[in-house]
């Protein structure tokens, strides 16, 4: 809903995080995601935020898709680098998760991204595509690349994480 | 507002960014940035979306602060890490922004973050100092911290930007 | 040649590096490059400090080899992850290299290393590889994989490089 | 020693790195840091291999020292980023190790550089200088930087370390 004076306005809901994160317990995190996926619930409220959804997940990959909007913008006029890299750390993350069995979770120690191209809102839909490089018992390396919908790169990510039992968590 | 269900909701506003965009023109662009500070005016639209806000800006140094919300969170039950991304990424711009004489820009090549805690909403106002390391000719190399309002660190990110003339920007 | 004691000792040789530069005046990179490849004239001195050899080079992407031997050992009694930064950023510069056009030249703004596994003596022949990712008009973004010859993979690899005129090199 | 044909040759000496490693069992690692300091005695072969030595060490913060030679030249006519690299990770490294308990050791798991100053055979004596900047349980998140005699910086890293016991050890 747009008012007067180029001001621009934007109403949107999410639900209690909680309640995804009681889904993980005592289940297989890539059959978490996968029931989310197909009921179409949102995976979390920062996510609703930046008005990003995941549309595929298998073992060690995952996929988001998001629109570049006006509410997306830097100072510059054009896409605030946080959107891609939270993009980029969506896809990665999830990647990992949908790797881990039952009981364990994962917390991200570090991201890179590199920005190629800048985002507009006359990119359209970008899609962030999350894979992992390497799992190991206590660390994870993914990567994830986000393009748009003629496949041109816009950035590159990467990212470790540390693997631990959920009750164990930092 | 809140709804029944577990479902929250909230509205924001922000405005036509370009109105900042053309500031820039013609102008030294910390004159600018301390102007659009003094105003109370928000500096970008992904600003509001992510809830943050510049409170201070001298030569080569940036500091926004933000309140880690349930809009922020991921779904591990914690927030995004595309949040301090988020924070990170915009003190180190501004600090390379603030830096520049009028009639250039810049863009940022790469950001590296490292997540040292993770934040939740029992965490209160953080607050992202961005500071010059290296202003050279063409690049600029620009690192920041996010502490808690104790001082503890949460975050640190470092990110190289290209600088150009305005009307050459790629 | 091992002494008494415990004590090792290695004699090794190079050329003046500036016979290699001089080369790429006026020529187009690749060419060098493969001229230098098929004369088995080694690329740079510290690649012979390394014990690193450059074995393939086509547009865009480098293959270097090296076998990593006692005298490449950290503190920690691996080898030190200085020699697969060193390795990596090798093959990530020299298929930028490759990219260019005569007169062009480039120099790297930031490298980033992922390590999956450590090398020790007992690791065998490694291979570094470097494929350009991104080619603009003044920076290019490169990734490389650190591999043993059985493709296991040791380490990943991102860079961002800018490009410039030889004659106005930083 | 220099031959004909502008070719140059170098002879250097390092002792069995095991002997190193032998030190750290049962000992504090700080401890063991200095001894060896106080000894003269090399810290690891790689040290030898690109000429840098240790020569500070206190709790959470070490610093070494190189002279940038014509051996460690890349074919662009410039010390190799791979130097630069491998004297901040020493640095780091050893930031971390002496941060640690009896017991404990370390693996690094990223590595991030930024070159802002090409390194040259006038370049002189250089300084790298680790910092600790997190120290957790699990891992600890590390900084250095790289300077010439007039303290211009050359280059910034940071780093995710891995902690685990000697006995765990991966």
């Amino acid at each position: 809903m747009s008012n007067t004076d180029n001001e621009r306005t934007r109403t949107y809901s999410w639900r209690d995080p909680m309640e995804t994160v009681a889904l993980f317990k005592g289940n297989r995190p890539l059959d978490v995601l996968r029931a989310t996926l197909q009921s179409g619930r949102p995976l979390a409220p920062m996510l609703q935020t930046v008005n990003a959804q995941l549309i595929e997940v298998t073992e060690g990959r995952a996929v988001f898709i998001s629109t570049p909007s006006e509410y997306h913008y830097n100072p510059a006029g054009v896409v605030h680098g946080g959107m891609a890299a939270t993009l980029l750390d969506s896809a990665m993350g999830i990647a990992v998760l949908s790797s881990l069995p039952a009981g364990m979770i994962f917390t991200t120690l570090e991201l890179k991204v590199n920005f190629l191209r800048a985002m507009t809102t006359a990119t359209g839909e970008v899609r962030a595509e999350g894979n992992i490089v390497h799992l190991g018992r206590t660390t994870a390396v993914v990567e994830a690349r986000l393009t748009d919908a003629a496949g041109k790169l816009l950035a590159t990510a990467s990212s470790t994480c540390l693997i631990m039992p959920l009750d164990q968590r930092r």
